[in-house]
């Protein structure tokens, strides 16, 4: 239970009602019912659920106007507020107090003090895991592996040799880091370097011979990984995620890749082997980077954008494929416009051609 | 081994030849041979590859015609039968029998009477599955879930604390259920905030501010998830997949999303957070909903669409950005069209310039 | 440590320097620094951030001209002598030696000689797993799975019962191959059928009935498949990868879904159920082929292709929906063009009225 007061101060808002009562949970205002429930209204349009009989006490953004609601914290920015408010009111997973009997850990493994290893979590030689790490369960850390102090591993996530995790990074179920990178040659040039060439396929792809991946991944601290997301190692050197970066899940990240700091990457992305990211980019949910292209630092990528060149810095890009949000809308409009400019022209002709036969000698 | 006779009864077809003959297994038409095989003719397409000297007994569409195969079950609507013949003959999946010596089920979880829980499956505290459920291997189940009777986690799924799983669900390999939503936010005014307002990057993502998933997912009876498919929990609330749905595989569900009953949602489709989905709704795959936006009930999206904005109940959707079928089908036409008109013109004009030209005085 | 005239050799480069020099790892020019690095310059671009001053050895190009580097191995198609270096100084992943007392091996199955089976991998009934097999750890395989020799799956890994995977096959982790085919039908004809026959929805998703999959997945020798990625079973009868074909990470393969051999399937491409792939296909990331559609063999398919109809032999695809190569260039030039045709019309449209009307009586 945490008092109304303190949870304004917290969140810094602005105490209407009693201070001193208590509430034991933030919920949705179309869940809030009783004195326990705390209701965040994110908008106005959320406000219209909430049933001022039933709740009690609410989060309100300023400028709602008189409510009927007893307890009230008005707020400026309320999506910044619910950070603040699930911070408070987080609800850790549940992970095991130490080394679970039924993990393995390599016996040349370190594992910091407080770091808890779930069942079936595997840490392999010469690796070392931080101090407070929680790693849930069924996780699987190969040999030689860092993993710094207070990271968070979901059940079912794969890290493979080599590969450095930073402090406080989270990364979420059945993610994958440091799988092999899709690296591969024809031993003679094949029919994607023909259809470059010639724009047709003339070289068939008779042998494929692999390049390995001697490289590893690099995630350095702040970082969030979303469930599923595969992150593959460098060739030769390492591919990279950036200070404070977010990925969301499902999202492929190339060999050689290198995301800056402080990136947010939405779902189902997939970022090409070796392109470059630069810092504080926002990469809407499905968009494709090919292999080798770089975006430059505060682009903004709309999402199911299908990037082809390199990207200039804060460059807001859209379509497939993408082009400057402004180039696009204008193609759009000049585009959406032809079928009707095509009439006029007609209308037009036709008039011109009676006005011309009018002048003609009769037939 | 089953009986033609008892087969033809229990799909609602009509016996040609032999019903006492007995079969062991059903195959596709170009694999069938000899008197234990029954093949599967789906269309007459598939017809052509059915060896009538190898084959003995066959389902055959109604309206195919007089075949020499011995013995056959004639059928309407195939696809249906199809999923009746496949419940006769069905191969469930290996289990093993109770609770593996190596799992692990925390001693405040319960476990009911004929589930299975295989090898390296994990059981947080105060967890409860009901009976005849099947967990097959390496499934990670966090704290507080509850899982209803006959369903099955097939290996590598992982469901984070609190979520719940209904009665006759089932989850394929390494789906994630419960990861963490990707909600977060800067503490001013950032990148994207700019673009919606200006159309231009003028503020930058200094600082990024996590929202913490205070949720759960729920998922109701009957519903099918497929492989690597991931499922966030909600921020404040839940998020939920409605009875009877069915999910295809490396589908992105995100955060608070509310997906109805008897939806059909294909490969690599990603919801949004917050969108919500009607009943009955079928999504075509590596279609995209952005976040805050509902699919009404009935409507079918076609594979590869951008929506954008909400869509009415019963609409037929296609395109990037996604129009409605006969608006998304005239615009095609229109635009191919424009080419030809332009030549047309073209050529009315300098027919209309020469007749004036030879009204002209002669230079 | 490696002698450069060694590895002259071994990658076919001519040796320029001291061949008898060692060296340890061979590293991106970027890095290289010592006598112990081995810089590889794959193009012109990379030799300039080659630092002359600290590396001491390094694989060029030919057709670099003169370098201050001492030791150098001059090489022609670099791309292909990267692979061969990589494999001379491979870092294979860590194993286990023999069976980890914390895997389970069902007493009924098979595994050969030099095979690793790692913490927390279950092997179930009757399966066979071949010679120098490495299962890294948390794999899960089910029953009557046969596995060839020297094949190497990563952690969480996944293999459905009656699988058969051939030799020298790579499975990156958490790949999921056998899982359930997304096959279901409507008892009626539902909206989907409706939508073909109409072009609206005029039947309704009342009941969906699954079809079980009795079929398995067939893997072929020599193929890798990436991080993520999902192959269902077959209804009836297979879904087969062949020999050598190599698929990236997170990409779905439908049910009964047949690829060829030598093909590149590059990351988030979805196959649909019953689509044919021919030998050494190049399919770019994130591209889509729809149910029961075929691509022809040797045909490439750029990133991000909405394939909608069969596909010959050796075409060049590219867009959404895509279109031969050629042809899609050719639309977009012809639709590019547009604006600017319809601007010389409209002047010359004003400049005939204009001459008409010097032609016409005054009013």
């Amino acid at each position: 239970m945490k008092a109304l007061g303190e949870i304004a101060r917290f969140i810094g808002g602005e105490m209407r009602g009693d201070g001193s009562a208590s509430v034991s949970r933030v919920v949705h205002p179309a869940l809030a019912q009783g004195a326990s429930d705390l209701a965040f209204v994110l908008s106005l349009k959320e406000l219209s659920v909430l049933d001022s009989g039933r709740a009690v006490n609410a989060v309100v953004p300023a400028g709602t106007g008189s409510l009927t609601i007893p307890n009230q914290i008005v707020v400026s920015r309320p999506r910044l507020v619910l950070a603040k408010l699930t911070e408070l009111f987080e609800r850790p997973v549940y992970v095991v107090q130490g080394i679970h009997p039924l993990a393995s850990v390599d016996p040349t493994a370190s594992v910091g003090q407080e770091t808890s290893i779930g069942p079936f979590c595997w840490i392999g030689p010469n690796s070392r895991v931080g101090v407070c790490c929680r790693l849930v369960a069924n996780v699987s850390v190969g040999a030689e592996v860092t993993i710094g102090d207070n990271s968070l591993l979901h059940a079912g996530v794969c890290v493979g040799d080599r590969c450095e995790i930073g402090s406080r990074v989270t990364i979420q179920p059945n993610a994958t880091i440091g799988g092999d990178g899709f690296a591969f040659v024809t031993r003679e040039p094949g029919s994607v370097e023909s259809v470059r060439k010639t724009g047709e396929v003339r070289n068939f792809n008779i042998e494929i011979v692999r390049i390995n991946s001697l490289g590893n991944v690099v995630i350095e601290d702040d970082v969030e990984i979303g469930a599923g997301t595969c992150i593959d190692r460098g060739t030769l050197g390492e591919t990279r995620i950036g200070r404070g970066s977010k990925l969301d899940n499902l999202i492929q990240v190339g060999h050689n890749t290198r995301v800056g700091s402080n990136c947010l990457i939405v779902a189902q992305v997939g970022l090409g082997g070796s392109s470059t990211v630069g810092d504080r980019v926002v990469i809407g949910g499905q968009s494709g980077v090919p292999d080798h292209v770089s975006l430059g630092s505060d682009a903004v990528i709309y999402a199911r954008s299908g990037i082809t060149g390199p990207v200039p810095e804060k460059a807001a890009m859209i379509g497939i494929p993408a082009l400057p949000l402004r180039e696009f809308m204008d193609k759009e409009v000049k585009m959406r416009r032809l079928p009707k400019l095509i009439k006029d022209l007609q209308r037009q002709i036709a008039s011109l051609a009676e006005k011309l036969n009018s002048l003609l000698p009769p037939k």
